[in-house]
Formats: structure tokens, C-alpha cells, sequence
């Protein structure tokens, strides 16, 4: 939580970059409004990490290619000086780095259409609505601010903060809402420990007494928080069921014992190189790497959604060979580096393999099935007949996982359903790695030193 | 095929034994008809398998109780001098060994009631009805007896006759029916080849047009051979999908390339150490032996019934622990020793496995898998949440094949499955053995080592 000093310094640098791009606006003769959203608008930030989102509101009958083009040449203009990152959702948008105490803080300069509330022309043109709503209730109850801010730094602590791909979790927005229809962080963790399958919370009562039809139109969102300025939108649209059971069983075991541990977790010290092994020796070993290198995205929550598409299809393939994935892992420098770790129930798969063939009174089937299962090399037991069909046991195509991996991702592995560009990196080249060594990126990379050693661990830190 | 004074010299024994058998009625003043049944009554046995088969047809005022015990007084009075043995279908009979060309030859004494037709009062009360109708067939159309020999022949060859449990194939009067409803070993093979799913052979017309019911009637069985003398019967009823496959296939592979290595397999040699070692390995190994002692049965097909059911639950729960079973094999002398055989895909199993627990927002649930699955030491990895639900690693009970058998059968394995008798036998005591390590019963059981051997080779031998 900032000291009230901090506080004025942030507000104060918020106003200042907001008149930077109000005399931009002039200067260039728009007719647009300036205005500050997000955390800091809101007062719900948190410490250490301090993010500014200045809007742009420009009238409706602009294309969005001129909302693009125009958003950015304002932005650009106004905060030339600072470190600058064209970055791209629905439309462009400009982040940048600012000094502040030190560090740097990323301001996010971002255009929308200025409209009237349900007529919605950009994905971003709720957010102005959504500062109005949360900031309307935290006049009315001010502690609420403070205790938003108690959510957020509960649900980082978990690792479930945040609507990007890469977290599945809840956004900033999401938080306040739980705070504000709860009333407190506490009370949000209570209700959140009994959460049931396929909960609705509907705050403004857009669906009261038809709370299965609400269930109905957001189906096969693990939860649904009705959006107070868009009751057809759900706020925790984006969150996974793997975030949302983390949250759940998080805020049961705070409820049970509440602890600082959940809002901080430990620091991990990176283990050695015997210690390294040792542990993985200890959790059953059987880990297959996947190493590649740069995914030619600037987004990264394009890179995100390839790499997790990918870990799914590794995974699948992985099991299509029969080998058991107890659990996945993915880790990226989101620029030169990225790791799938497939946790295995063993590396290594017996010689053989029985198959059934068709039943024995299909004529036609049988002798295909025979013609090539008799008498080949593949054929290492058989054919034999068992309950009117046939089985052969044959020789497997792999029997070491990491043959699997080389074999099959040679050509970058599309046809197994690698997403596109991490095949395309894929087929510059890749490493596939058992175990301990993993080690050279461990001692050398500290970032997936500390990553892949919380994943060691193998359950939440709060557990 | 006998010789004309082969089947002379059968005939012969086949009456005066007969006579015995009449007079011994006479002697003890008693209502009963006596008659030659069976293969040698129709004139279709094969030369190498004399089976004499004499019934005792009693009034149907006697109780089973007294057919029984009246029938077998008869019996042993007119085969005295015999090796005798009382064995047990529905009701008792007495099984001889009667010097022959320097072999003995098995003579059964069967006790039937002498009913009308479709009045059965016992299983055996069909069998006079059978021969009577075969031999008017056979009487029409000569050639047919030694087509059904033929057709016999191969089966034996192909190793599906005999509707004993054992075999589960063709009995010698579905050979007989056979032949009569095709017109010649050639149109059998043929027919067979092109059988198609639940295929009905309704030589009398009895379902003539309504087949679907025939089908319905004798839902479960592969095939439907209806019985001429009784429309209720199946006499395939016995037959298993496995003896039906071999058969079609081996008809196939005849028809199109006819040979006499089907009605003869060829010889086996038992192999050497080395070499039988050689082989094991290269058919992948991974062979787990269950061998046991004495099994207190003396009728066969009771012995074989609960051998199966062994097979099959023992396989079952080899599968419940993750070893993958590609085929079994079960193997007994009938007397002292018992072998079961399980080829795996490996005998060893990778440490730990992964488990899914309960969804997360289900709090009960939850709450019982984190607190038998936290902080214990059968816990390898985790828990960690997937897609909303909990997931752990746990260290396997068993990672070994050998233990696992070891372990679940100590108590006769009466609980998961282990038929009733098998367990007694259990309970004294077996071995686990694998692949090589089978090789002291091997050398030393003659009979063992040719059918393993023919295991070995993974196809039947016409294929």
C-alpha cells in the first residue's frame, strides 16, 4: 500500500502527463478528451507496481484506422522524451517508460471512441464507464480503495492476477467489483471459498431471478461477474478454471488461517547443481524439455496463446505415443528464450505395443490387417485371435519421449497443431532436454532459475 | 481314416461290449434299452481317436437320483475287468480304458431316460436323437461319413475341436450337422469362410424367414447351428468367438490354398536353453508365469471353467494396476501342475503415476484429497490444479509385476476374483516365475514344452 506521500507523487505525475497530452490535442486542433483511467484514476494501484493509463476520447465518426493512426501520433507527440513501444490490441496504442523515484513507470496512452454507454464501437471504450462506476462507489464508501488494493495484492500473491493470457486471472476492474459487491477483502475471500460450479455475480441485478439465463449466455465461463455498465458482458470473461480453483482454495485456506505468506510468496534461492538434481530425483525426474528460441511476435498475449496452443499439442502428441503427461509447464523471456517442461510418467516406453485388429468374421479387414501384420519386422508377437479379433503386438515407432519430440517437430510440427510462429521457430532449430540438463540455462538465465524452481516445489507455495 | 478292418474290428469290440451291457440289464431284471451311440454309432470317427460311447435308456418314472445310481450299477457290473472311473456331467457315468490294437480305447456308459421327442427330461436324453438322425442322413447319402471326418480332421487340426470347456469349439455332432447341411468338407470351408456376424445354419427351416429370432433366441452365441431334433437348441452353444475365428480364418487360408498342414500340425521340437532364451527375447519378453499345484476337481471341464475365470481375473487386475496384458496363455496337465501365463508389455512400471483428484470449487472433496495428499510420503509431486480440477503424484503400490502377484494372491485372491477352488490351491502355495525362469518345467514336462512352444511361435501354424 503507497504512504500518502507517494500517493501525491503518482497523482501528480498522472496530471502532469495528462496536461502533456491535453496540449497535444489542442496543439493539433482535435477535437478529443483527455482523461486518466485505470488503477491510479481509481486509487487502487498497488506499490510497486504502478501503471498509468491515459486515455484519448476521440468523436465516433472516426474509422478506426484514423482512431489508430490519429491515437498515435498524439501519444508519440506528446510524450516524446521517454522511452516509446507501439504495442497493439484491437488498435494501436503507445506504452511508455516514464522516471519516477528512481525506477520507471509504464504509462499506456491509449485512444477510444467517445460514446454513449451500451453503443460501444471499440473494445476499449468501456474502460472510461468502468473508472466512472468503481470511482461513484468508492466515494460513497471510502475504505473500499484500500481494501481493492488488498484483493489485488491477495490474488498476486496466489499468481492469479491479471487478464492477459499468460495469468488467465482476474483484471484490476474484476477485483474492485468482487470488493465493491462484497463490501471487504475478507468478505471476498469468505465468498470466494464457497464459490459453487458456474457462480453468478450480478451486482447491478441485471438477471435477478434469471440467474441460469445468465449462466446460459456466458456458458462455459467458469465464473460470471456481470459487467454494472454491460450486463451482456462478463468481467471474468478471460479467467481459467486453473486460476479460479487457485483463488478458491487460496481464499479457503486464508479464511482457515489467514497469513502473510499468501500475499508474499517466499523468495527462492536457486539451487546448485546437486541440489538441482537431487530434487528432480525426488519429484519421480522425467521431465522432457522443449527449448526454442525467439517467436516473432511483438504481443504477448499472441505469444502466450501460441505457447500454451503449442503445449497443448506437444502434450497431445506426447500421449498419442502413449507416453503418460503428469503435468506442463511453460516458461518465456517473452524475446529469446522459451521453455516447455512435459513432466512424464517415464521417458521411456516398453519395446512393443499390442494393437486390436478388426474381428475376424470381416473378411475384406482381416486380410488387410494380416497382409500387414505377418510376417514384417514391425511384428514382434503374432497375429493371434482373442474374444473374434485379431491382435498383433508390433514394435513401436518411439520408445524414447525425446526421440518423439526430434522426430516428430523436425518440420516445425504443424501438422500435429503447433500454433504457427512457434513452429516457424521451431524449425530454425530446438533443443530437447532430460532432467538436470536443463542445468546450463538454470545456472546462467535467473529468471527461469527462479521460475522452474518454484515449479520444483510442485504444489503452491500456500499450500 | 480307419481301414476297412479297422472299422471292422471297431465295430466288433463296439457290439460285444454292447452285449455285455445288455445282458448285464437282463441279468438284474431291469426295463432298459441299450445302445451304441456317438462317432462310432454313426461311423464318422477318426482313426486315431476311438471314443466308444454305450447308453443305458431307463423309464422316465426314475428319479434322477436312481438314474444315477442305477446306471452306474449297471455299468460297472458289465465292465468289470475294466480300468473303470466315475466321472460326472449332469449325472454320473462310468468311463473304461478296453485294450485295442495294442492301445486302449475309452468306452463311456451313459444312463439316459428313453422320452419322446422334445420331452427331455436330462442332457443326455438328445443323444439316441442325434444318432438316429445322423445315421438316416449318412444312410441317404454314403459319402457323407467320411466328409464328416474330414471336416472333423481339420478342425482337430486347427485346434477347435471339441465343445469341452477346454477347447470351446466344435462338438463331433455340430461336425456331423455340418457337413449334412453343406453336402462336403469343401462346402463347409467355403461356407465357413464367408460366415458372416451371428450367422444361423437352420438346416430344418425351422425359422425359415424369421432368422432375426433365431438371432434373438440365441443372443450371445458367435454362431446359431439349430438342432434338427430339437428347434430350442443351439449346438453351437458352446462355441467361443476365438474357435469360431480360427476356424473362419483357417477355412479362408484352405480354400485359397489348400493344404495338409492344416489337419496336421507340424511337430515341435522343444527347444535348448539358449535357444528357448533366444526366443523369449524375440518376441519382447515380459512374460510373468503363475504356476500352482493340484486343483481338487476331477471332472476336466470344472478344472478348465475355473482356470479361465483365474485368467481372467488375474488379468484384470494386473490391467487395474497399469500393466498392460497383451495375451495369456493357461496351460495344465489335468493333474498335478497348473500354469498361467500373462505376456505384459513390461514387467516393471515407472515409480510414480498421476492421479486427478476432485473439482476445487467442490470444498468437501477438496478438503479430504489435500489431507490425504499433502505432506505424505506416498506423495511424489504436487498436488497442483489442471483445468479447475486436482491433480498429485503418488508413488505406486506396486512397480513390479512379480510383486504385485505376490502381494494380491497371498490370501488365494478369493476377493478379486481367483475362482473358488483355484484359491484353495492358491493357498498352499505358488510360484511367480518370468520369462526364462519357466525353463525348469520346461525340461522337464514334455507336455508343457511343446505347447509353450507352439505359444512361442505368437500365430497358429496354418497362418
Amino acid at each position: 500500500m503507497p504512504n500518502k506521500g507517494e500517493e501525491e507523487r503518482v497523482r501528480a505525475l498522472c496530471n502532469e502527463l495528462v496536461d502533456k497530452v491535453e496540449s497535444t490535442v489542442k496543439r493539433l486542433g482535435l477535437k478529443a478528451v483527455v482523461s486518466p483511467q485505470g488503477s491510479v484514476a481509481k486509487g487502487t494501484w498497488l506499490r510497486d507496481s504502478i501503471e498509468i493509463d491515459i486515455f484519448v476520447l476521440f468523436p465516433s465518426r472516426l474509422s478506426k484506422r484514423e482512431l489508430g493512426e490519429i491515437g498515435l501520433k498524439v501519444a508519440k507527440e506528446a510524450m516524446a522524451g521517454y522511452t516509446q513501444l507501439e504495442r497493439y490490441a484491437e488498435h494501436p496504442y503507445l506504452e511508455c517508460l516514464v522516471p519516477f523515484d528512481g525506477k520507471e513507470v509504464v504509462v499506456d496512452v491509449v485512444p477510444c471512441y467517445r460514446v454513449k454507454r451500451g453503443d460501444w464501437l471499440s473494445a476499449t471504450d468501456r474502460t472510461p464507464f468502468h473508472t466512472a462506476y468503481a470511482c461513484n462507489r468508492f466515494k460513497r464508501k471510502g475504505e473500499l480503495v484500500n481494501q481493492a488494493r488488498l484483493v489485488k495484492a491477495f490474488l498476486r500473491g496466489v499468481g492469479v492476477y491479471g487478464a492477459e493470457i499468460r495469468v488467465q486471472g482476474f483484471s484490476g476492474y474484476a477485483c474492485e467489483l468482487l470488493t465493491i459487491s462484497y463490501g471487504s477483502f475478507r468478505r471476498v475471500v469468505e465468498a470466494a471459498s464457497g464459490w459453487r460450479k458456474g457462480e453468478v455475480i450480478d451486482m447491478e441485478g441485471y438477471y435477478k431471478g434469471r440467474e441460469a439465463d445468465a449462466r446460459d449466455l456466458f456458458a462455459g465461463s467458469p465464473l460470471v461477474l456481470v459487467d454494472p455498465v454491460d450486463k451482456r458482458r462478463n468481467v471474468a470473461a478471460a479467467l481459467s478454471p486453473n486460476s479460479l480453483g487457485v483463488f478458491e482454495e487460496a481464499a479457503r485456506r486464508f479464511v482457515k488461517k489467514p497469513s502473510l505468506r499468501f500475499f508474499f510468496p517466499p523468495k527462492i534461492k536457486p539451487l546448485g547443481k546437486r541440489e538441482l538434481e537431487k530434487r528432480i530425483k525426488e519429484i519421480g525426474g522425467n521431465l522432457l524439455f522443449l527449448k526454442f528460441g525467439r517467436v516473432d511476435t511483438k504481443a504477448p498475449d499472441v505469444l502466450w496463446g501460441q505457447l500454451y496452443k503449442t503445449r497443448d499439442a506437444v502434450a497431445k502428441l506426447l500421449r498419442e505415443f502413449d507416453f503418460q503427461v503428469s503435468r506442463t509447464w511453460v516458461w518465456s523471456d517473452e524475446s529469446e528464450a522459451n521453455v516447455m517442461l512435459f513432466k512424464l510418467e517415464s521417458l521411456e516406453l516398453p519395446q512393443s505395443k499390442v494393437h486390436w485388429g478388426p474381428p475376424v468374421h470381416m473378411k475384406g479387414d482381416s486380410d488387410r490387417f494380416l497382409r500387414s501384420n505377418v510376417g514384417v519386422p514391425e511384428t514382434v508377437f503374432g497375429p493371434w485371435i482373442w474374444r473374434g479379433k485379431w491382435m498383433v503386438e508390433r514394435k513401436r515407432k518411439y520408445t524414447r519421449a525425446t526421440d518423439l519430440l526430434k522426430g516428430e517437430l523436425r518440420d516445425g510440427g504443424i501438422g500435429v497443431g503447433v500454433a504457427k510462429i512457434v513452429a516457424q521457430s521451431l524449425r530454425k532449430g530446438f533443443e530437447v532436454l532430460c532432467d538436470a540438463e536443463i542445468w546450463d540455462l538454470y545456472h546462467r538465465n535467473e529468471g527461469f532459475a527462479e521460475s522452474f524452481s518454484r515449479f520444483l516445489r510442485g504444489r503452491p507455495h500456500w499450500l
